[in-house]
């Protein structure tokens, strides 16, 4: 039997080692690198999946730890699915909820067993151990699932890092025996801290389970940018080529650049939705603050280089006005917008990575959009 | 030269004297009875106006005291006024603030010249005249225009109605005087309390001056239906036939239909959006709170007989879960279905008034919906 899940490198870009690729999913292909956008719960925030198939989003990620919180993945099983509860018939993956047990919940206690933690909702007592997240990622249904790890904090000591390393490495391997289904591919994620021997030895412990794809956890968690570059740098060379190469958490403009620079093919993050709804806009010419009074009177819109329907239709004016007024539609006009400007960005890196000139798109796009 | 607006009776129903027609306006053709969904702020809160057009909506109303406050006339104006700032090419009507000057901001002192508020955002203070309305009006730039009126509350006495009346009688003579745009319709508006005599007046004094449509306001303020539809009642023989009667602010269903068979060619109401945003969908059966443990693994649609993208697309479980996670999405689906509910119920209506069967169609609506 074929193969559910299978990745083809279709050009590497000589000189930066960054992939042009399609990762083939029971759910259909995906052209990396791709961004794909956060549906936190079973839904990305302020914006109608049809809406986001037209700003170009190819896969979205859902978050186990809040869909077991609410409305549970026993429910989620029940409607057939995430795909089929939330209507979005494209991929979806499913993080493991160690990031939101590590960050989120209160926590009480972590064993090998695994961790007892507190809900942020209710302050009710849970226990997750990789049986468990496996059981829990494969009631909801997505179609690329992570490993349970522990996503250890920015500034801990090296005997530390390397505790919380050994436990992940330790939970992969339960994740990949209790994980069953194969219409859902299971990726390992690294993690090891901002110690570069504990990166290199993650990635070694994690290559045997990365079948499909490999997640780089960890990292976009407080630290100066040029050190996550640094540790991109070091495991590039030693990161598998045929498979996705997924870094967590992160989807900056140009953290998305750097990171497709160095290797990788997938990125998520909450960014594009969380500052739409602070009314900020990332466009062309760089960030776009709606309710500076400055565009009080701007009836042009927001990006002239963007063809969605936020910038088709509305000028500045009339965004500021809706940020003022209290409007949910602000949120959801900058969020279709945001959504597509990362979108676009990714087509631009994978046209320059097929084409060549990825290092003048990289400053071409700098030039304009300035530097953060 | 042609005139822009018109308004065609295509049917009176011989039993009921309710109306079904074509109003013709400058931005396209309006079929009576109608529900109009109101865009307060210039934005119907939380629908796109490309999924308004899709729930049926011909026409929007938008609130002249709202833009006054923010972002103020002019600005409108200046961004080519309320269709193009936001981006809505039907028609469009602006009722005239006094609603909201006499219920929502703080009022200083009436006078016959006009009338001293303070705003309800920030305390500032502003008069209204009649001219100035027209001036804001006229600026803001809807096809259809409402009188400045003052609109006396549920419960004072007959003495008190008829000074308010009087007065807006006066005003209505000096909006007519101060209007000069013939892009847009003037209605003058009825009032009178709950004094049938007074009604009747307010009728007579409002006809010379009703060439393309009239409001009907000062009902729906906290009365007993009963006590509303008596009002309707006693004005119905006496309303011109020859242009839309408009009932202001009224829109559940019950009152919508109530409203048809005493002649009413067009509602608005706040009422879809309003519960939507608390989770509560209108639904051929009634009532639905989303929110409600009964739904908690109800994987139907809201509304077996309705084809709006939520009931196309998700279930009861799912709306659920989105407003216990407080996620806008709940808003943004149940505004868009119970728009399309309300659009579809005058759709009915107006088929029934064609083709006969009024009163039946009214039976079985409130034996599937029940009574209010």
């Amino acid at each position: 039997m074929a193969e559910k899940f299978s990745f083809e490198v279709i050009k590497t870009d000589p000189e930066t080692g960054a992939r042009a690729g399609i990762f083939h999913t029971p759910h259909g292909d995906i052209e990396t690198p791709v961004y794909m956008s956060v549906g936190t719960q079973a839904t990305v925030k302020g914006v109608l999946p049809r809406d986001l198939k037209e700003a170009g989003s190819q896969i979205i990620l859902a978050n186990t730890y809040h869909l077991y919180m609410r409305p549970g993945h026993e429910l989620v099983k029940a409607a057939g699915g995430l795909h089929k509860f939330m209507n979005w018939d494209r991929p979806i993956l499913t993080d493991s909820g160690g990031f939101q047990v590590f960050s989120l919940a209160k926590l009480n206690d972590i064993k090998d067993e695994g961790v007892w933690f507190r809900s942020h909702i209710d302050g009710s007592k849970h226990f997750f151990t990789p049986e468990k997240v496996m059981e829990i990622e494969n009631a909801l249904g997505a179609d690329i699932i992570m490993q349970f790890d522990e996503c250890s904090e920015y500034g801990v000591d090296h005997k530390y890092a390397e505790g919380a390393l050994d436990r992940t490495v330790r939970w992969l391997e339960r994740c990949a025996k209790a994980h069953k289904n194969e219409n859902q591919a299971l990726f390992p994620i690294v993690q090891g801290n901002f110690y570069k021997d504990l990166r290199l030895a993650s990635v070694e412990a994690a290559k045997p389970f990365a079948k499909y794809g490999l997640g780089i956890g960890g990292l976009s968690v407080g630290e100066p940018k040029p050190l996550m570059y640094e540790m991109l740098d070091a495991m590039q060379p030693v990161l598998p080529t045929n498979v996705p190469r997924y870094l967590m958490g992160v989807g900056s403009p140009d953290c998305l650049i750097e990171g497709v620079m160095r290797g990788i093919d997938m990125f998520d993050c909450v960014l594009a939705t969380r500052v739409a709804r602070n009314g900020t806009a990332l466009t062309s010419r760089g960030k776009v603050v709606v309710r500076n009074a400055v565009y009080k009177e701007d009836f042009t819109p927001l990006d002239e280089e963007c063809d969605c329907y936020c910038c088709r239709n509305y000028t500045k004016a009339y965004l500021r006005h809706l940020v003022n007024a209290g409007e949910m539609l602000s949120s959801m006009l900058l969020s279709l917008h945001n959504i597509t400007f990362l979108n676009r960005l990714m087509k631009g890196l994978r046209r320059a990575i097929l084409e060549g000139g990825l290092k003048e798109f990289r400053e071409e796009f700098y030039a304009k959009y300035g530097r953060e």
